[in-house]
């Protein structure tokens, strides 16, 4: 994330657009994308969306390409910047899990085009990028691994459910991209904090995997 | 689902593939729209990668939506004709519950490409089809509401989790599409159990749902 100071040198031009030009494109680009997917999509989409001409986009990015990986790369950064210290500062990890996946769901909410243009979009990134996308979905599946493994050290979630709880965690958190949408009916917080109750809870009223069968 | 008497009569011309030709192309044309999307794959690349040529496809589907209709509707109906009995066999809402969830995912690998298809394209039906493609998914989410609400009268399940345990069912079932891949690791069916147990039971090892919080 570059600083003032760090920030690489403007390109020669007149910049086209308002002073947020980059975060506009970003945003349309990935209603675009989201909608319409990355290959259905021209630059030519995008600049008539924004209501400016191709080259205004070009001053601000040399490809489609490089528009979809400062997507995904964003998104990733900022999700990772939003649940990491909110799950730390928990040091239970009954706590730790809830916050995951509430903070999680709050940020796809105020981050909805970018999102779902990440997890419906068929393109891959290019490879100079694909490895940072990687390293910080790792890290996050990492975090959530480590919540997952932590409680069970405390004696509080069954053994031998990380695998597939971590699973599950990430399949409903995804598959919401594909179903909510904002602003209608409840929040994406509070449907992952049903998730979360449902998930840690158990829909049984009495378990019992005792005898490998999961209701009394 | 037409019998031999009831079938539409053949088009003019020579059938210029397999006696299974529907089958061929409409298993080709899922693994295409699955790999690249429904709109970056012509019928040009869809003779390509049968081998034969495109008059060759144009004799079974007047066009490509026609072939994304098909796959869509006999997805639906056949995994509705794979869950359905399975289900019925069950008395126990539990046992429905687990058979819906493994009878699914065994239908989605034995199925995997039309699956992926269906789930990650783009492309929506056309209207003739839309209705009825509506229906089979429809019946299909109230064969698993009727699950869930059955378990909860039995006081089996907690109530007042049938729309989060429906919702959060079919999410690790649909995003299995995502990420299994058939033959490496362990088989949907294992998979899906996997998850049967983990939202029966919990995660936590004494679940406390009277104070509003999951875990003792």
């Amino acid at each position: 994330m570059a600083t003032a100071a760090s920030a690489p040198k403007r390109r020669q031009g007149r910049p086209p657009l308002v002073a947020d030009a980059r975060e506009r494109i970003l945003l349309e680009a990935s209603k675009l994308f989201a909608r319409s997917g990355y290959e259905n999509s021209s630059i030519g989409d995008l600049a008539a969306a924004i209501g400016v001409t191709k080259p205004a986009i070009y001053h601000y990015f040399a490809t489609k390409q490089d528009i979809y990986d400062a997507i995904i790369l964003r998104t990733l950064e900022g999700l990772s910047e939003a649940v990491f210290p909110a799950v730390r500062e928990q040091p239970a990890a009954i706590d730790k899990l809830r916050v995951f996946m509430t903070a999680h769901a709050a940020y796809l909410e105020r981050n909805y085009w970018s999102f779902v243009a990440m997890l419906v979009g068929f393109s891959g990134m290019s490879p100079s990028y694909r490895d940072d996308a990687a390293r910080l979905r790792d890290a996050y599946e990492r975090l959530l691994r480590q919540i997952l493994e932590q409680g069970a050290k405390e004696g509080v979630f069954r053994a031998g459910q990380v695998a597939t709880s971590g699973r599950a965690v990430l399949s409903l958190l995804n598959w919401m991209a594909r179903w909510f949408k904002p602003g209608h009916g409840s929040t994406a917080e509070q449907i992952a904090l049903d998730y979360f109750e449902l998930l840690s809870a158990g829909l049984c009223i009495k378990p019992d995997t005792s005898r490998g069968q999961p209701c009394r």
